[in-house]
């Protein structure tokens, strides 16, 4: 009497199918296809010599202990050069406030797995990424939205939706996943004081913040809700570098016994923008009464992330002088170039119905169709043109956004780019004359 | 007004504290304390040079690939190498079957989190891994026990048990974590029989297969239970090969069109005992049905294992002639020579009234002290001598079992492993002593 699989299966996952991202990654392993679908870096920016050069130094100098368990934590020393990386950009923090997660994947799924009761309300962006709806989905969460608009999170509709009840607020400040757009000061400051007045707290996930290709950097919320707690408004000497330099030059002694990080924000990044996503190597900064908790779940959830990986990552971080900072500047200037090829073939190719979105950084813009128009089932006809995107509708949790889209522009060359957005021109600019000898139709019935 | 951290905890993490096995492995880090405490593979069987060499050849010729994203099922080369190793051992499977995991850890996480409701009954053996009974909390499940002996678990206590309405059970049949015993064919056959009559699927939890030390290799969980659907008991063409050798040794060729894996066992293995943990590189081998569900379920927990780490192991794994087979019988001999080690200091330094198992292979043996001692007190002492172990109350979700503890024999050299047990039997003689004193006692009062 064998019961069916199926039949066992627990209630979290009775919603669950192959995802949108899932299904459009695949696509892109079709070298035919011209795919603005996934988020995947340039793999030519990768510094693929640096990995070998520091593979070989970790595995002949250490190789027992790379090879070996290592604390739930993370690498010590990783986190050191976390917490003095992240000291640059204001934030101060100490090694007891990070932890090395697999990804920022699983820094969401922590999240979630601490937090979130059945049936919570969680409070996001409109649109916002889909990788975090799809985890907190597991646990059950359900959500309320707040449009962003050019200048990101429309923060004075913010009050209305926090009236619903929401656990916590999901919010991506920096170059947004999927909308392409930035929150400004002015709005980043109203959104640390509505999150105090409310006691709702903020996850800040900022993968992107380093890749910003024009305007200054803006200081993240969890600077913005430090300078709150301790009545100094440290944000307004921001040193005016353009092209996304540090924000704050000074340097950061870790370990001097000040108690950091206990505000309202818990803070993500990662290295698979600045250094590679196959290491699955990410960080979360967080009070240390949350950094406990969330050890105490991963250790049930993968014990810890590879050890031979964070150190890789550490040799290579550590064995030249400022090496990330040199290699974010070739990136940055790789995709600047591919997101202006982007932006000029849209303003050549694209119908004038057709607006998209201006990212001052980051991986992605967004695309706004004619409404009426679906954008998932015009890929069907993009796919026949051989060119990809992912369709709008997955990244609003409730409902809507029909007839958006999101495209990549970091992962295809600039030619590339063009004959896909002359492609997709094409699509759109058929559907909307389609649409519109349709809607003449109508009185005509 | 900012809102406790503690006060937003899912109910979930309520219950949960820092656990046993980290704070001890956190004290095997002290060089002057001996510890039989964690579960750790001796270092110096690592094949490190193997992992350089792979390590670069992999990112020499496919750093692009290593280091970029990749499907969430895993690397199709390194499935595909795993269905061919698995028929070895008489599994039949196909690489649709397989999930790569990010270490065991990562499976029994993914088995909760696709079947697990909250309030749901377990059945684990009495003692059983704590890591599954640390992952399966977080879901919220309850356990029901059944002890082991000997001869692994007793199945004439099963079907009591079973009546309790258990949604799967978990069993490790070889060279059981923690008890270090292993369930014979006879019992094997007998569970399968019972978990089809009661419709009730198996967990196969099976991480020191390979590492067996003297007797036969006995057909795995999965293959009974595939003869059970099939009607051919293949496994009493077992080929009597001593030393741990494989039971199979046909080659199988994947991908012809069969259906494999309709049986009521899910089978777990991993890389950390033959290879290397600090890989986190581990697999799952299920029905269609149930690898796609924790397909889905694993994108929103870390989207995938990372690529590097994947295709590392794939180049070492093919880069010499049965690398495995050999490295592997390496570590078998070593293993071998420190559990005779301990289990030779153990005769000369152990107290009578001590009792402990005796494995054919893994890790780890298992010490029963005497009634009314507490092994966790006694740790203190044991501590206070230099050196460590694991009290064994935490394998057991369902209360007792405060006598006994977990000793491991792999990770200290022979040398260490004789002073560690001399000091321990010290430390039990005096505790022993003290006991009797204290009964004396008693009617004197």
């Amino acid at each position: 009497m064998t019961t069916p699989w199926n039949q066992r299966c627990a209630q979290r996952m009775q919603w669950m199918s192959a995802s949108t991202i899932r299904e459009l990654l695949k696509l892109t392993e079709k070298p035919d296809i011209i795919s603005f679908g996934g988020g995947m870096p340039a793999p030519e920016v990768f510094p693929v010599n640096a990995f070998r050069a520091a593979a070989d130094r970790v595995l002949s100098r250490q190789g027992g202990q790379a090879l070996q368990y290592s604390a739930t934590e993370g690498y010590r020393p990783l986190r050191e050069w976390i917490v003095a990386q992240m000291a640059r950009y204001g934030i101060e923090s100490a090694p007891e406030n990070v932890l090395i997660t697999s990804g920022s994947q699983q820094a969401l799924d922590l999240i979630g797995k601490i937090m979130i009761n059945p049936g919570d309300l969680i409070l996001t962006e409109r649109p916002s990424y889909m990788g975090a709806l799809q985890a907190w989905r597991a646990y059950q969460a359900e959500f309320v939205t707040v449009p962003v608009d050019d200048d990101g999170l429309r923060v004075e509709l913010l009050e209305e939706a926090l009236c619903a009840g929401p656990k916590f607020m999901y919010i991506l400040p920096n170059f947004q996943n999927p909308g392409g757009v930035t929150l400004s000061l002015e709005r980043r400051r109203q959104l640390i004081e509505i999150a105090d007045h409310y006691g709702v707290p903020i996850i800040e996930d900022d993968p992107y913040g380093e890749l910003r290709y024009e305007g200054d950097h803006l200081p993240p919320l969890v600077v913005i809700d430090a300078e709150r707690l301790s009545g100094h408004a440290l944000s307004d000497h921001a040193l005016r570098v353009p092209g996304g330099a540090p924000y704050y030059a000074h340097e950061h002694t870790p370990g001097n016994g000040r108690a950091y990080m206990r505000g309202n924000v818990i803070y993500l990044s990662t290295f698979s923008k600045t250094l590679a996503p196959g290491l699955r190597l990410a960080w979360l900064v967080a009070p240390v009464e949350v950094v406990q908790r969330c050890v105490v779940a991963k250790q049930g959830m993968d014990l810890h992330t590879a050890t031979l990986n964070q150190m890789i990552a550490y040799e290579i971080l550590t064995g030249e002088e400022d090496f990330l900072g040199k290699h974010v500047r070739l990136i940055r200037s790789l995709y600047r170039e591919r997101r202006d090829a982007m932006l000029a073939a849209m303003e050549t190719y694209f119908p004038e119905a057709v607006h998209w979105t201006y990212p001052q950084g980051g991986l992605f813009l967004w695309v706004t169709l004619p409404e009426g128009l679906d954008a998932a089932e015009l890929l069907k006809d993009a796919l026949a043109h051989k060119v990809a995107y992912v369709p709008g509708a997955a990244f609003h949790p409730d409902g809507g956004g029909h007839n958006t889209l999101r495209l990549n522009f970091s992962f295809c060359d600039p030619q590339r780019i063009e004959t896909g957005i002359r492609r997709l021109g094409e699509v759109f600019a058929q559907a909307i004359e389609t649409q519109e000898e349709e809607l003449e139709l109508v009185p005509a019935l």
